[in-house]
């Protein structure tokens, strides 16, 4: 039976602070009619996609921090993309902050099958930038104040006729992340992010953003033998601009599919899961090539290392 | 005080299958003496720099195989190299197949400093290819055939103010190898490597050869903040074709200095190790942004991944 399909990738242009869920999750049904149209059978949208990206704020009150969080998945702002996915038959990728029942604030992905079923969740565990508010910085980058790491580890799961797993912004960047999911059985990733264009740190790097993105997404595709999709939330949002360049990759690390500007815009591509043995039976096969032995430093406590 | 200063790859085109080991080092003097013109303090020369790619040949008697594999280094044919490394002050990167005392076979590569003396040894662990002849190739690969896996591990030495570590061929494309180097502090990763043209288990990966000795050697190098210098034995050797595109690459990631051609060239470029903390104190930050304990699979034993 072939494992051939289209995905689709639906980058969201800037959100702005004063828009409601409703209007995101409005642009977001248009771009999964779109997608489905194109013949997608899953449509990938980005982190936090729900709302601007509030971390480049420093909020204190609680209530003005809860605000950005979904207590509930479906709830009544996102039942229609639930819905749009059962009645079109699309499955799609989701992320956004969640706020458990007991009090725990995670940034979560989730992935729904054609039936509208969440049928995989993932809450990120590389969080970028830093704990405190600096007032040094043009903007905020607090994911580590606003978020707990995940606990959810890194876990492929059955979908679409194969494995799939996820990860989040900043973890596309760490090896570790994709070998983690390789080594789960993932044949397909799928990822959102929103990634400033000026990074305060080191500002002498702004014009490899685009660069970094595609390398660290293509090197593990390439590495792992499997297909991702990456997708950003893009523009300029509340005056911080937002890279684009959300991209489909093949078990090459080739890119299959980009997108062109900083707006709301659908990608797609066919992927076929059957191709992932191309790499994971050959240079990248785990069981005949890797040496465990000796990656003792990956895996020793921070301290140690 | 600055630690700024200029590498170069000394790329090797082919070496015939009755070419002396006198003839090679010959091409190699004259290589380290235009690196060197060039104001380079090290020099990087290929993986199994000294004869052609012999694992592409099945040889059975034992006597035919260790022609192939040096006792000693330095000896009589390799010593003029050490020679002129001293004689011009210039440290060298040397790969080349070892047979130990006690009748072990590496593929071994030594880091020589300035004054000729061996300050850094390897032996690599990713062995690629095949354990037994495969009478279907056009050619062998049988690097698991003739060669142990290494057992000396991923280290960083103290070198060129700096520390520095090797890896060699295969090992570029596992982001193990990079990261466990980038744990251990490396500043510069020296390698050198032979690779078919031709990969006859996925031909259709042929066209991809470049770009992933790129993408494996940039991504190494972004990912942990550190310079590399990767280094071909290039062209058509006995009727096999092996790739050149011999590189120098950034912390950034991005490549400074790329061969144009599939013979014996010289590339240089200026290296600053103080540059490695743009990314490693910042978007790699190791002690602050990686989670070990998500990273299990990677250490786990083979048979349970």
């Amino acid at each position: 039976m072939s494992r051939k399909f289209i995905v689709a990738g639906a980058q969201l242009g800037p959100i702005a602070r004063d828009e409601s869920r409703a209007s995101a999750v409005a642009r977001m049904c248009a771009l999964m009619r779109a997608a489905k149209a194109r013949g997608a059978r899953v449509v990938v949208f980005p982190e936090l996609a729900l709302t601007t990206f509030f971390p480049r704020w420093h909020f204190t009150d609680p209530a003005d921090i809860d605000q950005w969080f979904e207590t509930e998945m479906p709830n009544a702002d996102t039942q229609p993309l639930f819905d749009l996915s059962r009645e079109l038959g699309i499955g799609f990728h989701l992320g956004y902050a969640e706020l458990t029942a007991d009090g725990h604030h995670y940034n979560t992905a989730i992935m729904v099958n054609e039936s509208g079923e969440i049928i995989g969740k993932y809450r990120k565990i590389h969080l970028p930038g830093h704990f405190e508010f600096e007032d040094w910085r043009p903007f905020q980058h607090l994911e580590k104040y606003y978020f707990e790491k995940g606990d959810l580890g890194f876990h492929a799961f059955h979908a679409f006729d194969g494995k799939a797993g996820m990860c989040i912004c900043n973890d596309r960047r760490w090896p570790e992340t994709w070998r983690s999911l390789g080594l789960a059985g993932a044949e397909l990733v799928v990822l959102g992010y929103n990634t400033p264009l000026h990074y305060p740190p080191a500002p002498e790097h702004d014009h490899l953003q685009y660069f970094h993105n595609e390398l660290s997404v293509q090197a593990g595709c390439y590495q792992n033998g499997l297909w991702a999709v990456a997708v950003a939330k893009a523009g300029n949002e509340e005056g911080c601009d937002l890279i684009g360049g959300s991209v489909i990759v093949a078990p090459t690390g080739e890119i299959i599919a980009k997108a062109q500007g900083v707006g709301d815009e659908v990608i797609t591509a066919e992927v076929d899961l059957d191709r992932c043995t191309e790499i994971r039976a050959n240079i990248f096969n785990f069981a005949m090539h890797r040496e465990p032995s000796d990656y003792h430093r990956i895996t020793a406590p921070k301290d140690a290392s």
